[in-house]
């Protein structure tokens, strides 16, 4: 992401946090750090941080303790991404191999252990008893609903609330985490607060139903992973929600759900809901919610951080990578 | 350990951390609060919100706080509890079936997760920068430790520094937090503060050579699981340690050491190691780290606080269970 026009206000501070996120203790094993490296080096867009350090920015909080937040936040994401992908057997992620395609599953759960207590402790660096607290409640939250889709798979329909239930959990809440990090590091009055916990619930949920789409309409090469797997894993996004609210009874896609398909028949309901008008639907729906992350900034004067917010919002509406 | 004299001072501050730790939030998903129901109600000696409870009343720290400090504490080593059990596959602990021996890999890996959260959450309660910030430091020693311990198990021979450290990570790090915790919450002098940390380290390490050692005596029904446990694992612990340091190339422990050991041979493993000299060697060792601790408090006023953390320490030498 780090040629978009509207980062480039973060951009230098991106770099520190970049520098803080590659920070490595002395006395830590060397397969630890080995991980780390492998697992920071893997990328991802640092969206996160972007978003603590515009959300600092436009609440005037202190940027030091803002970059930590920042990393703190983007350890917390990498970390629920090694358990994730070791729980759903991923091998691929960013175009990379995942941790636990090349450790066993007790190192891979003890190495992201090991991230989470890193980013606790990098949160905890940025000196606010709050922002540690919501830290720690939005890992609830993350772990809640991850818990809450494993032990309700036998449920054969999803509606929309759950579905939305499940990517705030997923997705929205930390992203919210995030967006709040600036006023909560600046103390900044409740409204404010609020605006900005509400921009981020609605860019997260957004942000959730693109890279949702993006499962089934991208390119193998721009995901970094097999297409389709959501399906493939049984789990019902948008799309295929959409598409089953118009066709119930879709004889292919009910075979799908029930985890009866041949690789080929799979292959053929990705393809099937990829060209079907769902897409254009489900991206509508994420388009709604920008627009209404951008209105939820709308009583802050305008600056170039209020504009840059409200750029990320559009172009998370629009990405397709 | 409620029937302890020296634990009098503190019963009814541990009667309200069990409630705080029994406490579940509304929204969380029915198998979590069964999972943390089940954990929470297995009990365990509860000597980490003990040893917080009485540092901080030592410390005159305030007793909400530390309420909420002990709590956390107890809820991380639960949380590593956990996970060890799913790594290791044990599948008794307490006496009853652990978490894994009841759920998928999976399931376990999310509410270990889940736990860390919430011990973060509760730790934030305590309101303390400081503190949360060397919570997260000690499960990243934890962690640290399990994996170098998994990484290099290739190693044949472990000396008693290897096993010290091993012992450091696994157990008195966060004695040590539990013990720091007082000082921490009351900004005491920094020399209390290395007292009490002190204090802790050698607690912590004479308590682990101490579950050591009972891991080869005691019986299945006080210990609540296995006996000879990390021997059938191949880990080498102090009375092994001490045993080979006496009989190097003894024929039946290098077998078991090899992993090549039938259930049969691994029995008489135990009992030579059990019923031989090292026993006494291991717990004089233990009862050495315990008289330092005491030492540790020499310059401290006589108080009843001070009395109990003394013979809690002289306690830690002598238990059998």
């Amino acid at each position: 992401m780090e040629h978009l026009s509207f980062l480039g206000l973060v951009q230098d501070d991106l770099k520190r946090v970049e520098a803080v996120l590659r920070e490595q203790p002395l006395d830590q094993h060397e397969a630890i750090h080995s991980a780390l490296d492998y697992l920071i080096g893997s990328g991802g867009k640092r969206l996160r941080p972007a978003l603590v350090l515009l959300s600092s920015a436009l609440c005037n909080a202190d940027k030091e303790r803002a970059i930590y937040a920042a990393a703190g936040v983007e350890m917390l994401h990498t970390a629920t991404l090694v358990h994730d992908d070791l729980i759903d057997g991923a091998l691929m992620r960013r175009g990379k191999g995942t941790l636990n395609a090349r450790w066993t599953p007790g190192a891979t759960v003890l190495t992201g252990d090991y991230l989470f207590a890193r980013a606790a402790s990098l949160v905890a660096q940025a000196d606010s008893t709050r922002l540690t607290r919501r830290f720690a409640e939005t890992l609830m939250i993350i772990c809640n609903g991850e818990i809450a889709q494993m032990f309700d798979t036998h449920a054969r329909t999803v509606t929309r609330q759950q579905y939305e239930r499940r990517i705030y959990a997923k997705t929205a809440s930390l992203i919210a985490l995030s967006t709040q990090a600036g006023p909560i590091l600046a103390q900044a009055d409740e409204a404010i607060n609020q605006a900005l916990l509400a921009y981020g619930e609605q860019l997260g949920l957004a942000f959730q139903i693109v890279d949702d789409v993006l499962d089934f309409v991208a390119d193998e090469e721009t995901l970094g992973k097999p297409t389709g797997s959501d399906l493939r894993q049984g789990l019902v996004t948008l799309p295929t929600l959409l598409f089953l609210e118009a066709e119930p009874d879709h004889p292919l896609l009910r075979q799908v759900l029930a985890g009866a398909a041949s690789d080929d028949a799979l292959r053929q309901a990705v393809q099937l809901i990829a060209t079907s008008p769902v897409i254009q639907q489900a991206l509508a729906i994420a388009s709604d919610y920008c627009q209404q992350a951008v209105q939820a900034l709308r009583d802050f004067p305008a600056s170039p951080y209020k504009e840059a917010l409200s750029e990320l919002a559009e172009f998370t509406a629009c990405r397709r990578f």
